[in-house]
Parts: C-alpha cells; structure tokens; sequence
C-alpha cells in the first residue's frame, strides 16, 4: 500500500514523542487563548489529539495553528470560537443544525450526540448540518455512536475542491470523506474513515511540510500528468479511488453533506488555507442506528467478533504476516502511543511553537 | 475505464434488439409458472427490465434463469416464489423484515417501501431484512426513494464471498453491492450503483456466457496472480477499489447487510450458481430520508441541478467530449432502450429459451 509506505517513510523522519495529555493541554489552551469555552476547547482538543493518538497525524494537532489562525481573524472569514450551536428544524428521526460558524470538531460532536438521542427512541436518526468548519477526522464522530451501541455514519463536504469529475480536469469536488463505525465483543469496534480520493490530502499536505515526495498515483498535476512533487499534487488533482466510482461516491457525500444542509457546495466549497475573507460554511451528515431495535445487542457482538476472527483465518500473501479488519491498525496505534507519546514531526512541532506564546515544551 | 471498453466489447458482439414490454411479458409469465402471485411477478420483472433497460445487462433477464431454477426446486436450497414477506419488529423508524425466502426484488421492494413509508412521518428510516435471496441492481430501490422526493440508500450482502481481506488469498467477502438515489429538476436523478470490487462479478459472468477475455485490473486467479481469463477470474479474486479502501467497504456492508439483519455473513454466504441445497438466508439494509424535513423540494432539486450542471463545466482531458454525473449514462441508455429495444446477447437468448417451454419470440 503507497500509503503504508508513507507512513513508514514518517516514521524514518526526525520526530519527537510528547504524551497526549500534555498535547491536549497545549490544544486546550490555545483555544482558551482564542477565546472558546471551557467545556468547548476540552471537546475539541479531545477529538483533536484522538487523531494523533489513532495515528492519523494528518488530523490531529497539525491541524491546530490554521484553526487558530481563522479563530483569531475578525470579520466574515474568521471561525467563531463561541458558536451557538443551534437546531433550527426537528423532528423524531432529524435535526437540520446552524453550526453557527463553529469549529467543526466541536459542532460535529453535538450533531451527532443530537442523531444518537433521537435514534435511541426512535430506532434511526439524522442531523443535517450547515454553516460549519473543518472537523478533522470523520471517524471519532462515527465512533460516538458504536461506543453507545449503535452504529454510526459521518460524512463532511468542503475543505477545498481536489476531484475533478470523470473525464475531466477541473477539481469541483473535495475528496469529501466520511467514516462508518460499529461495536463489536472481544475485538476492536470495526471503524472504516475514508476519503473518496486514492489518499487524504492531509498526507500531501504533510509531504509539503515535510519536503517528501508522495508515492506515484496518489495526484496528477493541474494539466493532468502523473507527478511525485507534493506541491505540484497540491495544486493538481488528487485521484479518486476505482475512477468513476470514487467520482461518484464524493458527488454523492457533496449531496449528503452539502446540497440538502444547505452548505457550500461546488464553486462555493472555500480552501481552508486560502480563503480568509469569506465563512467556509461547510456541511455535514451523520446518522446513528439503534442496534437494539433489531438484535439484543450482545448477538450483534457475537457476531461481529466471529466476522471479523474469520478475516484473520485467510491464506496470507507472500510477506504478508497477519491480516487486519478496518480501523485496527489504529486502535492498535493508539494503544502505542498512549504509552510511548505521540510522534510530532519537528515541522509541525516548529509551527505549533510559533503559533502563539505557549510553547510546547516536553 | 476498463469496464467501458469491456461494455463496447459487448456492443460488438451479436445481439438482438426486443422490446421491453416482450421481455417484461416474458419474465412475467416464467415467474408465473413456478407459481408467482400475479402482483409480485409484475413487480418482479419491472425491476428486473429495468436494469435490461439502463444497460445494466449484467443484472436483468440474463439472471432469470437461475431464479426460475432455484423456484422450480423443493426443498431447503430452493427460492419462495409465494413468499409471506413479514415484519417481525418494528418502530417510528425501524423494522426487521423476514423475507420469507422470497426472491431478493420483490423482498427489496416490500423493505423500502416501509422504509419509505416510515421515513415520511419521522424524517428518516430503515429496514434490515434476513431470509432473502440475490435482488439483482440496487440502483432500483434506492431509486424508488428518488422518485417521491427523498434519499434512498439500499446494500445487500451475499452471492458468494469473492473478495478477500487486504493481504489475504481467501475469498470472504461479497462484492456487497450499495446505491444511492436522489432526486433533481431538471436533470435526471443521481444513481449511485457500485459494487466493492473494480467490476460486479455479473460482468464477469456475461465474460464467460460470452466467451470473452477480462480486462486488465479486474482480478486475480485464487493464487493471487493476474489473470483475463473469466472462468479463472470467477474462480479467484476480484480486486476491490482502491485496496483496503475497497476491502474496508465491502466490510461494512457485510455488517450493515448481514451482521445487523441476522442473514448469512463469512463463510455462511452461499453462491447462487453453486449451492442449491440450503437456503441463502441474503440480508439487505436500506434507508429512506425525507428531503422536506430538512429543505423545500423545489430549493434541493435547483441546487442539485446547479452541481450537476457545474460538472459539465469542467476542462476536459483530450479524447472527453463530455462530462457526466453518476447515473447519467444509465438514464439516457433507458430513453434509447425504450425505444430501440433491449440488445440481448444470443447466449442469454439461447439460455432464456432452453430455460422453460415459454419461447422468448420477438
């Protein structure tokens, strides 16, 4: 996999270890500093450093200093530090959700813990949400819900266009990801993240931060040649994954997240490193789905444990040497580095120290 | 694209132009004689032409002959065709439906319909049905939410296990084919009909009924070598998108389909060509959502029609001359079909009219 490779490439380049609390800490008082609530900075910087922990360092605290940067601009671009997040519109199975120019982490968080209460009584619910910022990684949001035994589906739209419609050269479509998590017994919770490109383009970004080259056919150019050059791959075109089905999947997420919210979608969609003068008015979509309603919840475990225990019985390709089911590479990860300290590239670390007055001492 | 390419490969080969309402009479009165009520064998055979129609040849009356063959059987390994289909919980927004053994379009209908019905007094709803057989192209249900102005999503798990987990040589995993629906205005609706492998194995199938080589890309044999041979294609691996992507994908839908519903998950899945000596207890799970909750009908479809009208905006890559929008070509092969005839290979003729003493004339 390209994007194993990378990783192992991350992991060849210089970092340092630093415990999750003393990055949550760091994260939390960066956003006191900007001016967001107590209680808000704690949610935010929880889901943040999740993705370190996870191993998804694209997503994790790297992502703070532009965050910051956007909370501190005044005037139609800047992120509200103290949103008020507000339902609009509801019903017993939905909610349609004003993120109220929040950070998206945090206006995610009460959409999906609003689709979980309505599920719980009525079986199945979703939150529609407009008027939001980046969240990060889609997984925690989905992830909520198979902690209280459901399951559940987030997808966001916006961040930037990198996808251009099949056939053509254009990007007019983000890689729009969404994740999908389940609870399971003895095992992990089954969590599939992904974005609808053949990589997220957190990975690319990094590469820029990092001076990497990135592996061949994760980006073409912006004429629509193959190039290793992360700059290059930035500002051309990502590709997504099997061709036209990926196509289709990140129109139909624009659809999800963005057309029925009433977010930015197309030529709307803003550059969260870009644009600073206009509110990214992202969108998102999540559901959540009682398990109980249809199966006492302790057979559905039962039966996702021996699911995914079969999995590990599959004759194995050459140096191959066991096999994983979705999002156990990074509950395993995490484990790691609650103990060992999260690896932070001297890069970000570098951004992070002069982002502000804190430092991140370690 | 290879399946393109592998679609023109058909276009060349021998077929015969019949009507819609001749081949749907013909489906009609096979269904008929293995004892099909008269209101499901309709049902049956609008949604089996349907596919013949959007060109979806792999997924239309191609596969009546293996539905009437598992009809015809007694016994545990055969198909209901006077199935009892019967809700055996449900809530506001939930029910799990028993199938009763039925064949999966008619099923499938039943399921969404009460998905539908439930999602319009509460927003959002779904069905997760056990005891059901192969349904054929999702496309159709999904649709049939599209068509009263909501959101329609339907996966179903089953047909045989051909995709491995990421690193692995055994096949434990269906293709788990999802669709997705929704309505626009002007434009046509967007379809979403994928398969978690690079190409539904009904391609591969109409490859070997037709004698015809597998393009580059699609498979492995069952030693994880490369392969264009069909009949070794169908014996090995079909490679999922974009990887682990694909595998994780293909994954959920398994948990979605058969884990939650109580249907045959891993190595209970039974292929429909092979096992005709237990039952293929195939599961489903489908979703209706009601636009109205969230948006003004009218305001959701102008905005889908300015992305889709956006797309076609895009610079083209050379050999393009235009862009479409995911269902597009399958609702503009529909306009010609129902004109011009269904092309129908003289091997699915051939079949078709050995399978019973109903002649298919045209």
């Amino acid at each position: 996999m390209a994007n194993n490779d990378f990783k192992k490439e991350m992991n060849k380049e210089e970092t340092v270890q630093i415990s999750h609390e003393r990055l949550r800490k760091f994260t939390f008082d960066a956003l006191r500093e900007v001016g967001a609530p107590e209680r808000d900075a704690e949610q935010i910087a929880e889901c943040l450093i999740d993705s370190d922990l996870r191993g998804v360092y694209s997503h994790g605290i790297m992502r703070l200093p532009i965050y910051i940067h956007h909370c501190r601009k005044q005037g139609p671009g800047s992120i509200n530090p103290k949103p008020n997040i507000q339902v609009v519109k509801e019903g017993p199975s939905y909610a349609h959700i004003d993120g109220d120019n929040g950070i998206g982490h945090l206006v995610s968080i009460k959409a999906m813990e609003n689709a979980m209460d309505k599920a719980k009584k009525t079986g199945m619910a979703f939150s529609s949400v407009f008027n939001s910022n980046h969240n990060g990684a889609e997984a925690y949001f989905a992830h909520m819900a198979a902690e209280k035994n459901m399951i559940g589906y987030c997808v966001t739209v916006g961040g930037r266009n990198i996808i251009a419609p099949t056939g053509g050269l254009t990007p007019m479509l983000g890689n729009n990801p969404f994740a999908y998590a389940m609870p399971a017994g003895k095992e992990y919770p089954i969590v599939l993240d992904m974005a609808c490109s053949v990589v997220a383009r957190g990975w690319i970004l990094m590469a820029i931060k990092n001076n990497w080259k990135v592996p061949d056919g994760w980006a073409v150019d912006k004429d629509g040649n193959p190039t290793n050059d992360a700059q290059e791959a930035y500002d051309g075109l990502v590709l997504p994954i099997g061709g036209y089905k990926g196509y289709a999947l990140t129109f139909i997420s624009a659809v999800l997240g963005g057309v029925l919210s009433g977010a930015a979608i197309g030529n709307e969609v803003t550059d969260l490193y870009q644009d600073f003068d206009r509110s990214q008015n992202v969108g998102h979509f999540m559901w959540a789905l009682d398990i109980e309603t249809i199966m006492p919840v302790s057979e559905f475990k039962m039966r996702m444990d021996r699911l995914i225990q079969e999995m590990r019985t599959s004759r194995m390709m050459k140096d191959v040497d066991r096999i994983y089911v979705p999002g156990e590479k990074e509950f395993i990860t995490k484990e790691a580095n609650l103990k060992n300290g999260v690896p932070v590239s001297l890069g970000v670390l570098k951004e992070l120290n002069s982002m502000s007055s804190l430092k991140l001492d370690f």
